[in-house]
């Protein structure tokens, strides 16, 4: 039986080691979590599988990791100083605060109605639509929340709203010992400028030509007003984004090559069922985007929600980071809406040989959430299996390439020395002979001992027993020096030579 | 030739794409830095390697992944609230700002001896003890250095120095949507607070005996004074720690053994000389240190200085993040120190079983820095040699294992089709089996693209050549379905057939 809700994974991540909330010793850090000893190993599996496919296993992709603090001009021509806000209000006698978006998701369908009626238009579909239309004039929309008599979850009573306003989510911090006005830096609220500021850089250091991308994995912040559900909506989060850089004109069959190529790891290398998987285009755009889809998975409790945002933010970019904007090749719908850049002293422009010009690429975008990843897997993975016997076991069905510890090794009887020593030999082997995380555990009987690799995920257990030493019933030695591998999903156990473990362990984790 | 100044390895990083300045088309952010595509590689696997060796091939560590965001009471008693400080000076003069021990450093010797003739006292040989001796008195400390002339590297001149004072060098930023004085949240000035406060979670969970430690790699932030040295002396900083917990007494000979096991790993891992590392014995021991010895690396132009540190922490900082501390079976040298905790909410004890109590255990950290090892293996790997036809190349040293590409495919000539297809079949071949890093390059003469990759601490290059694909010297075909591999530091060549190739590189890259 599947995770039915969150809940449910939140408290077997707690259990388990997986994640911790942050700061728990004093009452948390709203927004925090800790990894972990499983779950640190987790999140690096999956970022080791992410960068393996799409640097090692690619020919046109750079690796690159850029800073956290970030210069504020940064953020002022990437449009996130103007644009990177969400509408908030409050409710005047709970004193609580909502994002707007997410307080209107919270309410019956008739109470949306009535808003809409309020505003005189057809209820929108699409949510994003919707809150663009209540912030047209925020104080009809305040109108609007109290004539529709929204309610706030904290009492279960319809609040006294304030007139929305837009919150700006990028944290903010002093910089060197003078404290002014002009001192400050931001905290990357995405990894994706690093990379814009970086173009000229990489394309100096290695000689690349169109197209190719620039990775990045690392440490994003934003200042969500209601930060919940888990790890899907933090205040520090990790991303794996991908900015691919394409002669203009290319960008379109570009961008459907990279929403297949992402929805097939996904579904190949995560292990998401493909039936767990849509795709939602996005209606409302972002101020650089041509076209954006986004890669949803079913999560329990939340339904379908993003797991990875797949953008054309075509030359805005790059444009707007560039100096002497006036003479860059840019496209027609960006040259209106670019930045005007008077800090930058760059141009970021690519020299198209085979043609003899400058031109200003544009970019695909595929932004993932770690997180959010780390999270579909163990939901996806956590099984609640009724055995024959009855009882029941919790199974982490993670891929062998994901599991935080590859294999476990049992001693069969631990007040028996040969096959203690024996067991605690071949964990030396294991361990020696890869960069995996193998474990030796002798503090319960065989059988507890399974279900706790069980629950952590671990694909292998090897049980060295009587057979092992050459001590087997009735003096059988025909299995001496050969050891039992169990398998997590099957439960079944096949007999492998201690020779070929390393190998036979090794061919099935990569 | 060994690299002659720190100057010389960043332009080479520039260049070559290891490391370049934050945000540096808007004029950068002091102190921070972005780590290009051969940087980022190399970067990862020395962290990958420090985690091999530490997490992985051990049986007694832990590793753990804990936020940067770090609620205020974590920092305020770990004492760095209180004591995170160094002494800043202005000069009213040139308006520059300096950290009184850098000032001090860059001064001659006769300067430094009249400040401590004006203090009264012998000059001592430690900084740290020197910087204390001023701070004592501040208005007499002023006068010290008006009276020695100590002079401002800006203009040259003797300065018109302030008093010196205390300034605090963590990040705060306001978090959520509340903007009020206790609404906000520290950048963590070390990983190791959140393994403290993680101590409980992570016994609990994985039900560690003691001896035992927790490991964690990532971000840390120091809003330095004055950034300077390239990575060395940065505002956005990335650890390597451990915090090994033991019992009380056994605390100085694990130390001790640390030590020697991390001064291995820099030597046996990283590559990095012997004679090329000191150890440093503080005399000035932080707040909660019972002793610290700091591994030190001789860098080009900042001579030795500061790899790791390794301190004897005592039970300083799970006695003082504890609550009811009164209960607390504290060493005695804690309890007079320890910070009444007023707002923790567990308490952060082990249990031992064989004694039947409870017992707050001692902890040894080593603390390396991610940046500086980076920068330690660049200055050790980097080298100029000058070759038999009188040419210099330049040439990275790098133990394979560190190496940001492993290896590299080369055609011997890009205008014979069988040879470049051959070429991009065997990449093909090392890049599918292989989680490493593997490039083909075509885009010059076979001794240009030679030289490409030894700047980048290649350690391997496969030429394709007629020999390959059956078209040898006077129709000579018995090297058919061989590559020349080509070796960085030697440049001998061998053959090795096709097949073998794999496991060849694999076999010497672990």
């Amino acid at each position: 039986m599947a995770a039915q809700s969150l809940d449910q994974i939140v408290s077997f991540c707690k259990r388990r080691g997986f994640i911790f909330p942050g700061s728990e010793i004093y009452g948390g850090l709203q927004g925090t979590y800790d990894y972990g000893p499983l779950g640190v190993e987790l999140k690096n599996n999956l970022k080791r599988a992410w960068w393996r496919h799409n640097v090692y296993e690619r020919d046109d992709i750079e690796g690159i990791e850029t800073s956290l603090l970030t210069n504020r001009y940064v953020l002022r021509y990437s449009g996130h100083e103007k644009g990177f806000s969400d509408p908030l209000v409050d409710n005047k006698t709970t004193k609580k605060r909502y994002r707007l978006d997410h307080l209107l998701k919270d309410q019956e369908p008739g109470v949306l109605d009535a808003i809409a009626a309020h505003l005189g238009i057809e209820r929108p579909d699409d949510m994003d639509v919707f809150v663009d239309a209540l912030l047209q004039d925020t104080s009809k929309a305040q109108a609007a929340l109290l004539a529709a008599k929204v309610v706030d979850a904290q009492d279960g009573k319809p609040g006294d709203w304030t007139e929305p306003r837009q919150f700006n989510l990028m944290f903010k911090t002093q910089v060197g010992p003078v404290a002014d006005d002009e001192s400050f830096a931001y905290l990357r609220p995405e990894t994706a400028q690093g990379m814009f500021v970086n173009f000229k850089n990489v394309v100096d250091s290695t000689n690349r030509k169109l197209p190719f991308g620039i990775a990045q994995t690392g440490k994003s912040f934003r200042n969500e007003i209601t930060p919940r559900n888990f790890l899907f909506r933090v205040r520090e989060l990790e991303q794996m984004e991908i900015e691919y850089f394409v002669r203009p004109g290319d960008d379109e069959a570009v961008h459907d090559a990279w929403i297949e190529d992402h929805i097939e790891w996904w579904v190949n290398v995560v292990g998401l069922k493909r039936e767990k998987i849509q795709l939602f285009e996005h209606v409302k755009l972002a101020h650089y985007s041509k076209r954006t889809v986004d890669i949803l998975y079913n999560f329990p409790t939340l339904g379908f929600d993003e797991l990875e945002g797949i953008a054309n933010r075509t030359d805005w970019d790059l444009g707007s980071h560039s100096r002497s904007q006036d003479t860059l090749p840019l496209s027609e719908n960006t040259k209106a809406r670019v930045m005007l850049n008077e800090h930058s002293v760059e141009k970021l422009t690519y020299f198209d040989q085979p043609n003899n010009q400058h031109i200003v690429p544009f970019v695909i975008e595929p932004a993932a959430g770690v997180d959010r990843g780390v999270l579909a897997a163990l939901c996806e993975a956590y099984d609640e299996e009724l055995l024959e016997n009855g009882e029941t076991r919790i199974v982490l069905r993670l891929p062998a390439v994901l599991a935080p510890i590859k294999v476990a090794v049992l001693p069969l009887k631990k007040n028996e020395p040969t096959i203690v020593e024996t067991a605690k030999k071949i964990k030396k082997l294991l361990q020696s002979g890869g960069d995996m995380r193998t474990v030796y555990d002798d503090t319960a009987a065989i059988g507890k001992l399974y279900r706790r690799q069980d629950e952590a995920g671990t694909p292998f257990c090897i049980t060295v027993d009587f057979d092992t030493i050459g001590r087997g019933r009735d003096g059988d030695t025909s299995m001496e020096n050969t050891v039992t591998v169990r398998h997590r999903d099957s439960m079944l156990q096949e007999r492998v030579a201690i020779d070929d473990l390393l190998h036979y362990i090794k061919s099935r984790i990569a």
